[in-house]
């Protein structure tokens, strides 16, 4: 018998991977491809269902393909769109489920890409066994996905879980939502590249950091200094890890989960990022929850970003979800 | 046949409620009394017990009670206990639910007060019909219940919707939980108050507060002067609103509800502290949200109480919870 495997897509604004997933989160094979996310959506429907084509001929052993999942920016599993997308040049209302259903022919399953993220730690990740989380992807933003119950919390319109927009500061920083204070502008890794350059503007301190421009920046120049010693970006990593703990404490507030799964770039620097996290989470936590809300680094890695939407398939199939 | 009904019971710091309630959420009959929260729990269950049997000896027509829902402060539905509570000397663990149990020999409920009183409003109130709301009681403190995809959010330790303990400010006011900058600090009747002595020390305006004291002012004192005009109390509700408003944003970037529901003795001021919360609220909304969330008034009362526990006993008894 075909051994029953879905398709999972994760559309990023500038790499598309896509995955062939067996129901123990096993990928079978994988493909990234670059989204070109300036041109038409039909063009790149088009390279979708060829690059597809191609990863299906490819295998050996006989696969049934039975569902498809796909996670992207803003997708709205009730309008079935993709909404309003800030880096995808596809317009206002994307009809993705509509439009992936005709291209495969198959049931498929959209989520917001936190969202199926979160719905990959469940079923195959860090998460599994919980029924109450929420994961925090330390990316380009702030992207974020709560389970509660065993269950993705989707919200009256679609949209619940956007935890990166949740205000830190009304005169804070300006947010690509337009919005200013935005937790993503302070938590993540465009966040704390933020944070180095305000602190090289206040601080005297010699830093490897003085030698690199805004652009050229990136999350691995700041944790690599941060375990050098560097004093700029350690106070960095201190600032950002205390502005998402004492956040994450209003989320606990809300939500009383039993942990939090970080992940995303920011996520590697390890422990230089997660005791300023909890060490301030616990600080301004209420009393019933002192103790008792773990904060763990995801073992998953943005290879495996097919396993969100994967899980989004196989969660639906079971009409967990 | 007899009537079947349930038993609501909401014990509240000074007062405790009871009432028989059918599955229409029609109250039969209730009745209040003093709690005497400074006298041993084996004193309150005594009165508990002769209370109910008066007033089901008072009925007129046949009626039977098969549950028994309990709201209190701090009661946690997993572990069957008041945990802490900061108005009943009883102790930091009170066997609420077996003892409830062994006194009326039928199935009991109980949980938090606030989210009985998000199930009361979800089955007989203002939110009847709605799958995702949160409610809002802005009583002494500011007490939060969450419905979310139609079920009561619990949480991993029973202690979801502590929305009144997300922080405003670090550097704030002091909160009663130990906490610093809580919302309830600002958003409650005491919140309001707190805010007036702040204004009266800050403005120089004439104000009808400034012949009442500290101790001696009530809410219904701070709301009959906004109505008439009074620059203090109005600037007490724009404050209070902005704040609440601000923090209802944060709110709605986790649960994307479909709406807030106010109660509480401030919530009696009507468009007064509407306006501000709405204003500030859609200000910090992030761009999915924005222009989708209402903000409602409850037609509960205080009366009322009961409803909220026997919303849980007839949802309980259903296994919808």
């Amino acid at each position: 018998m075909a051994k029953q495997t879905v398709l999972g897509i994760d559309i990023g604004g500038s790499l598309t991977k896509i995955g062939l997933v067996s129901k123990d989160g096993h990928i079978l094979d994988k493909k990234v491809f670059e989204t070109e996310a300036e041109k038409p959506f039909s063009v790149f429907m088009i390279k979708l269902k060829s690059e597809v084509e191609a990863l299906i001929l490819k295998q050996n052993s006989d696969i049934k393909i039975i569902a498809v999942g796909v996670g992207a920016p803003n997708a709205n599993p009730y309008s079935g769109q993709i909404e309003n997308p800030p880096n995808l040049k596809w317009g206002k209302a994307i009809p993705l489920l509509e439009t992936i259903k005709k291209a495969f022919k198959l049931p498929v399953f959209i989520a917001n890409d936190a969202n199926a993220a979160a719905l990959g730690e469940l079923i195959f990740g860090s998460a599994k066994g919980m029924k109450n989380f929420v994961t925090l992807t330390l990316g380009t933003g702030l992207g974020s996905g709560i389970i509660t119950d065993g269950k993705l919390l989707i919200g009256e319109h679609g949209a619940a879980g956007e935890i990166g927009h949740v205000n830190v500061d009304p005169q804070g920083r300006m947010c690509n939502c337009g919005l200013q204070g935005c937790l993503e502008t302070y938590a993540s890794v465009t966040g704390i590249k933020r944070t180095v350059f305000e602190l090289l503007s206040e601080m005297r301190e010699d830093s490897v950091l003085r030698t690199i421009s805004f652009s050229e920046m990136t999350g691995t120049d700041i944790s690599k200094a941060a375990l050098a010693g560097d004093l700029i970006a350690l106070n960095a990593f201190e600032k950002t890890g205390k502005i998402l703990g004492s956040k994450m404490a209003d989320t606990v507030a809300h939500l009383d989960p039993e942990a939090f799964i970080i992940s995303g770039g920011l996520s590697k620097a390890g422990d230089i990022l997660l005791k300023p996290i909890l060490n301030n989470m616990e600080k301004y936590l209420f009393s019933a929850y002192k103790g008792k809300i773990k904060v763990l680094l995801s073992n998953a890695t943005s290879s495996d970003a097919v396993l969100g939407p994967a899980a989004l398939a196989w969660v639906s199939l079971e009409a967990k979800y």
